[in-house]
C-alpha cells in the first residue's frame, strides 16, 4: 500500500476540475427557467440517459457545469432520491484523469465504489460514483473526459 | 418589471463560476486527510469565521474550491445542519459581478434572500444566501470576488 503514495502511481486520482453539481428537480423545464430568469444561464444541451433513467440538462457556468436530473421513472436511484429527501443537491463530480487508474486506487485503499465498472454517463463519458462515508457525507462522481 | 429583463440591468445578476461547493462535516482535520489520501488536494487556507460561527478549510480544485465547514456551536445554521440532516452536502456558491445588482434583481423579481444585506464572509468577499424553493431546492450563494 505504500507503493500507491506515490506520486506516479497515484497520477490518475488527482481532482483536476469541479465539472458538475448534480441537482434533482420534479420539472425539468420549470428549474430551467428558474436558472434562466434568476441567474441568466442556458443548457447547453439536454440529454435522456436511459441506463440512468434521468432527463438532464447540462448548464454551463464558468468552468463547470449545473446538472438538473429529473428521473423518469420511481424506481432509480435518483427517483428514490426525490421521493424520500426531495428536490436539491445530488452530487459533486470532479474530473480525474484516468478513471482506471482512480478506481484501482481508491479499492486499494477501502473506499467503497458504487459501480463495480465504470458507467458510461452524461455526454458519453467513463465515471464512477463514490460511496458517501462517515468522513465526508457526500457523493462523489469521479469523470474521465474522453474529449481531453 | 419588463425593464428588469434587458441585458443592461441584469449585467450584475449572471453566474459567472461555479466559487464553490459547501460540505459540512463533524471532524475538519480528518476530513482534511481524507481528501488528502484519496482525491491529493490539499487546502489552501484554513480559516475561522466568528459571524458564522464556523471553522473552514478552502481545497482549491481546477477553478473551483470544496470548502469544508465545520460548526463551532451547534446553535448556527452549520450546526443545526449538522445535527438535524448529518455531515454533506450544504450550498453552491457562484461568483457575480456585482452582489447589489444581484440583489436588487432577486429581490425585484421575488426571490427570498437569506440576508437583509450582504454578509462578509470566506476570504472576505461579500455574499448572500439564496434560499432554496419549491422550483430548485438548491441553497445558492452568490459571491462577489473583491479581488477581481
Amino acid at each position: 500500500m505504500t507503493g500507491l503514495m506515490t506520486p506516479h502511481t497515484l497520477s490518475g486520482v488527482k481532482l483536476l476540475n469541479l465539472d458538475h453539481v448534480g441537482i434533482v428537480v420534479s420539472d425539468l423545464d420549470a428549474a430551467i427557467d428558474t436558472y434562466r430568469v434568476r441567474y441568466r444561464v442556458e443548457p447547453l444541451y439536454r440529454e435522456t440517459v436511459d441506463s440512468e433513467g434521468v432527463e438532464q440538462a447540462m448548464i454551463p457556468v464558468g468552468a463547470s457545469f449545473v446538472q438538473l436530473l429529473r428521473p423518469l421513472k420511481a424506481e432509480t436511484p435518483i427517483g428514490r432520491f426525490l421521493s424520500k429527501i426531495g428536490e436539491g443537491l445530488h452530487h459533486v463530480a470532479y474530473t480525474v484523469t484516468s478513471i482506471d487508474e482512480a478506481v484501482a486506487h481508491l479499492s486499494v485503499t477501502g473506499v467503497e465504489l458504487v459501480d463495480l465498472e465504470p458507467r458510461i454517463g452524461a455526454r458519453g463519458h467513463r465515471s464512477v460514483f463514490v460511496r458517501p462515508d462517515e468522513v465526508v457525507g457526500t457523493l462523489v462522481e469521479l469523470v474521465e473526459l474522453n474529449d481531453v
